[in-house]
């Protein structure tokens, strides 16, 4: 985690004295729909990404989500999104920049409600699907969602893609920036994501991944898809939830983790590395 | 305005040493969509009803109303509805109580996100529409607006039909209550309103509306609609901007109160009285 | 089933020359949300409520839904709705009327485009969730739906409950009616569903339900909650598909008909019996 | 209007025997907002883009729209959009091709229900805002459409942008096309739109628009932005309606041409020229 100026490449670590960030998506049920394991990831995360209502998440969800966050100790953070049910917020969207300001503001205001009467409050903001995309280059949207977290609170954390335009610019702007990295990704020899769709695009073995995690969480490079060893930087790993096998994945990082002596915390309780 | 206790009658006043607020329906605009005049009414109003996205106001909308509403010293309520755009919050809904507590929560945080930017803070709630008559009687509903409003915050009061279960149960549970009164608006001799669509329900006549809100300032008993004394008590008069005509009768209602000696201030802006 | 007509008790039947049809609500997915295993249900009944996106229901989801219908052989029903995705029509909304009929004729020609295109067309309408509990007894939300249907077509069938006002009004109108019970709901002495969250209102055990199935099919009487025998006239029995226990009782009653002679088949397909 | 070739270049021509078709976008209010002078447009054009229901039009509205241009002889267009209130269809969405397919069939579904009732069908359909705009170059979204006309109804006519994807795949699947003009806006050089924002984007001066619209009817090249003069190749002429001013030089054109004997007719009545 870096406040306000850009990271630089860091030496290998032993893993006694780190700790490491996991984060999730939860509440993206909606009314009759539900999707997710929610209960299994809170007992396995740290950070929680809840869903604001623009893509996923209804009222009644994002109230208990924030309120299990709260009872478990893990930080609730706000996954604002598009406004797109019909496309969970998987679908570029051409807003302009000051309404996507105004629609950011208003997702995050609307979960700090939940965050606040659940006795905590919404610890930091991380962007969904198409936008999350869109912000690794969109640079007004990105600028727009800055501006958002800015107005609420200068003192908010956000999280996202290193490199992307959005951490650059938010750091830039003087907040905190989260990075994190994907447990069940494949990479590229540049350290970018391997686009969905790629062959090998997604990692399903456990024992995988989750020796993969442990060399981020080491600061050792890890393998690229190509095989070239590639550095990839994280304050926080994200692992899903959204299918059995994902939830058998995210418990498999986390035990493999604290077997070896990482501290699995928010990163909200560490200061800047 | 009253903290926790029933009202009772209170004698008639002098206007030199009493004030009174105006409130009116704002922000109702939703993204193509323009609805009311509310630069024109926040030069009139002390207390801004503003619409919070789920009948109407977009994220845009709500943002720009409640920057207005600061600059021009007026107090912004919460004006929260049923999940309706296509009903503008007008029907009826059904909705779980605990559900629509969590649906009220939700838009006053998001509304008060909007409100903090401005520089401000959302200063009470105000339901609109179908939710606001249904709460007139309708327990269980009134019962989870009032438990919304406190676990957001105890200190924010509330606006309502005086007599309502809406103010009743929150005057029980230890809520500020703000009873408002209508200014175009027919009574019972029972001091209810006229339903909308009765003869006379509504008054048209600008100088004999401004006639009325002076009497119910001084609380001096009004003619209801059979022609009968009736007294209606009220901290907050209601007046609309939805049309060219009711912008003016806004105007003279201010004028007229002003002309003697009323002061015109938020109801924020008093102690109880 | 019925035309233009009251219905009058019938006497027991033998199974092997009726047939009877079997009903279930379909396409209820919602962009990246799924609900129910369409695919299995499909494959057991013969009509299908197909949900035409006000409560349920994306127009992918429709369209793949009719296909697959159209390639069983299964006829498609427009499953109306309020509209309210949030609540997945399960809430009350007092539409007025003039403005239902208009919101079921886009329902029902929006899902009439995806079954023509599938290759058939919408071939009766049945309420969904709150819609079909209000019109029951709503008077006017049911005269507002059966003149939608007249309106588009005078030829459709509507589906519903015996004895609602909703059949009443159709068969007054000269709409042909199709009368359901539901195989794994109790009914009280009466002969109407014992609400549910009334010990005893859903019933579990797939031997037991697919019996009752038989009884009604043979028009003898069935038990009711409290033991008494009731006769449950039903040109359809609805089965559900919403859990993987669902799924096998449906294909429990669909095989025990099978096995006992019944022809089970299309309502569409039959001459009015 | 040409179908399934190439349209070509083709000589001025006398008014008195030729025909144009005006139209406009109709249907855009949405529950309690208002927008457009549907009434008076509907005295002046002879064709109505009726909004569907995804970026404008709630189902009464479609329905009271297509009553009147049945009334009127106004033929009835599916005027079909993205899915985005929110921003009244003017963002473009990313929406993945077979989905877009399915929302447009929803949607011309739905129209044509309310046309059918009305006493007519839906004649044509003419995309609106950002998809108008993104099918002017984007091939998976214009095929898109096509395949959802095609779908529908092979028979059906196309409006949209000469030169445009949209147009151009259209006529090679088959579909008859209807080539538009706009009265209001400037054009380049190269015979395309000067995008809006631009200076002189938008003309304002009635008698010059109306000019400029009988100099396309008769075929005769008309002054670019930059003074050149641009053939423009129209079977339809688009009029606004969205403000008093719009009104107003909608029945100036339609005067005008009147005046120079133009017959102002639907597209739909004429035979292909």
């Amino acid at each position: 985690m870096t406040t306000a100026h850009p990271t630089h490449h860091r030496p290998t670590r032993r893993t006694d004295d780190v700790r490491i960030d996991l984060n999730s998506d939860l509440g993206e049920s909606f009314g009759r729909w539900e999707l997710g394991d929610d209960a299994a990831l809170l007992s396995i995360v740290t950070s929680a990404n809840v869903a604001c209502g623009f893509h996923a998440g209804d009222p009644t969800v994002l109230r208990t989500t924030c309120e299990q966050a709260v009872e478990r100790g893990v930080a609730i953070g706000a996954q604002v999104g598009y406004r797109d049910l019909a496309g969970f917020g998987r679908r570029f969207i051409d807003v302009p920049p000051a309404d996507l300001t105004n629609d950011v503001l208003y997702q995050i205001g609307a979960l700090d409600a939940m965050a606040r009467v659940a006795g905590d409050r919404v610890r930091y903001v991380k962007p969904h699907g198409a936008l999350y995309n869109a912000i690794v280059h969109h640079e007004k949207q990105a600028a727009a969602v800055v501006e958002a977290v800015l107005a609420y609170d200068p003192g908010l954390p956000v999280m996202g893609l290193p490199g992307s335009r959005w951490l650059r610019l938010a750091e830039e702007a003087g907040l905190t920036v989260v990075r994190e990295a994907f447990a069940d990704r494949a990479y590229t020899p540049e350290g970018t994501l391997v686009p969905r769709g790629q062959p090998g695009a997604i990692l399903h073995d456990a024992t995988e991944i989750a020796d993969r995690c442990l060399r981020i969480v080491r600061r050792e490079p890890v393998a690229a898809v190509d095989g070239t060893a590639v550095p990839i930087e994280a304050d926080s790993l994200c692992v899903h939830g959204d299918s059995p096998g994902a939830v058998d994945i995210a418990r498999t990082v986390a035990a493999r983790l604290g077997a070896a002596g990482v501290a699995v915390a928010p990163f909200t309780a560490v200061g800047a590395s």
